[in-house]
């Protein structure tokens, strides 16, 4: 089977949250793992990574050095992380396939994600990025045309915009890849988002894009016979929290529609996942959210959250 | 005909050597019309760059920012400008494209050049990167392993390994995308380094790779029918800087080393790109060294310094 593999943040930091060089290449080594056991299953693999801790220190980095450097903006510093988590990705897979008597080429490319100027998102962004600041450093940043926001006891935290990818543009390069017989990186971080200006050509903007909406539109255009949204949890959970929770196994589109709208999913971590599923199994597709781990049983046994229609 | 298209970083800076990211697009745009017009011309192209400039601010942002977030390594550091020069490359290759009516599709992949750990540069790092500190900071920086010189009046600066590159592990990927119609774009900064562990798993490695050393192996690995270093310059120049300075036009390899000898090229510039235009006319390949806008008429007419057997 095709699958199209996203991979949490989480998969790529320590336990603690730890995100230095050593703690990410410990991370995504175990994680590659897992992602060549799916591989020796017999499946083709296309992987895509979050980069939301990675992009949280870049963008320390460029506002602590402001005044020697110019800060590079946010589309960069996606880019910047797809070639950092490509790199170690590309080092531990291969790794995980000399391990696992696996024999097949990996490619990591650089991938863009289009998006639409109108796009909602960049009137009002919501999307909390970065480190929390006190009120007076924040005012400094939005002094820069930023948009920061009053996260209370906290401090304050720059909001972005995410909008809705519409096309990841490398998708014919990936599939070259693919029936090339590579296991292909793609897509890091969503993509690095671009605008289509009047006279055709792209250009980068500054704004962070879901990785897992990202996945659910490669997931289609590469006619992808599974999409599997890898997390730290083996299911998505009804009446979380509760005593009656429970969780979620096999489920159709409109069952999920109608726990999503009653908000059974935590809109920061657990809700984007539901949605980016939604959308590739209402064209049709399967898609699973489960914990790393168990993407092989996900693919070849339905274990996890299964969304089909 | 297949053409290796080593690009300088001085063709992604600003003529002031300004790297602002407005000046890094402006400056790849104009760069890009090149490329583009040599394709027109009906060569295949892989193109490979330089980052000395985008690495250097990044070495500045680790530093200033060290005591918030961990710093990361050199290798990690030329992925990030792989990515980040990749996708501008991308972006600005697409529209010349299609300014002069091309269709064909761009890949960036990120890559790696294998090095040797026993390489001199390791015992003997030589390679000077980054800004000039004054010599209490530059101690500083010693106390963490790193190894800084004395530059005399600019101050203390960062010597690195800066070992030969054995192996671009991408070439089959890149043969797949070239074989496909793409235009390559891969090897950025010499390659991302990594040494080959015992156990035969790879890891980066803290160097960096003169990127026209990457571009002679990969032309060689990738049977190319020329090398084309493009530079500020439309030749090398004999006894440069004197009364009788002229240009080098179709020079044989063994008077090319001839002049090498005698201390003709400055070790800083002209120099590397003369070692690597003779290592691949050494084996048979013809190497030009000629300003970037001259590329076509370097690989149609000869024009330009160019090397061969």
């Amino acid at each position: 089977m095709r699958v199209l593999l996203a991979l949490g943040g989480n998969a790529m930091t320590a336990k603690d949250g730890s995100a230095t060089p050593a703690a990410q290449i410990e991370a995504i080594t175990t994680a590659m793992e897992s992602v060549a056991a799916l591989v020796a299953a017999g499946h083709e693999v296309v992987l895509t990574h979050g980069n939301g801790p990675q992009v949280g220190n870049i963008l320390v980095k460029n506002e602590l050095a402001a005044h020697v450097v110019p800060p590079v903006p946010l589309d960069w510093c996606g880019a910047q992380t797809q070639g950092t988590i490509g790199f170690v990705v590309l080092n531990a897979l291969e790794a995980a396939f000399a391990a696992q008597g696996i024999d097949k080429p990996v490619a990591v490319l650089v991938t863009r994600a289009l998006v639409d100027p109108e796009d909602a998102g960049f009137t009002h962004p919501s999307k909390p990025i970065g480190r929390y600041l006190p009120h007076e450093q924040a005012e400094q940043m939005m002094g820069h045309g930023q948009v920061w926001e009053d996260r209370g006891e906290k401090g304050w935290r720059r909001i972005v915009a995410s909008p809705r990818p519409l096309e990841v543009l490398e998708t014919a390069t990936i599939r070259t890849l693919i029936d090339a017989g590579h296991i292909v990186v793609a897509a890091g971080g969503g993509g690095i988002p671009v605008i289509r200006r009047e006279d055709g050509t792209l250009r980068g903007i500054e704004a962070v894009i879901d990785k897992d909406l990202t996945a659910a539109l490669l997931a289609d255009a590469l006619e992808a016979d599974a999409l599997v949204i890898a997390t730290d949890v083996d299911h998505a959970i009804l009446d979380y929290g509760t005593d009656h929770a429970r969780p979620i196994e096999q489920v159709t589109v409109t069952d999920m529609e109608r726990y999503a709208a009653a908000g059974q999913f935590a809109s920061g971590s657990m809700g984007p996942k539901v949605e980016a599923a939604l959308q590739f199994a209402r064209i049709g597709g399967r898609s699973i959210i489960t914990s790393l781990h168990r993407i092989v049983d996900a693919v070849d046994d339905d274990f996890g959250t299964v969304i089909s229609n």
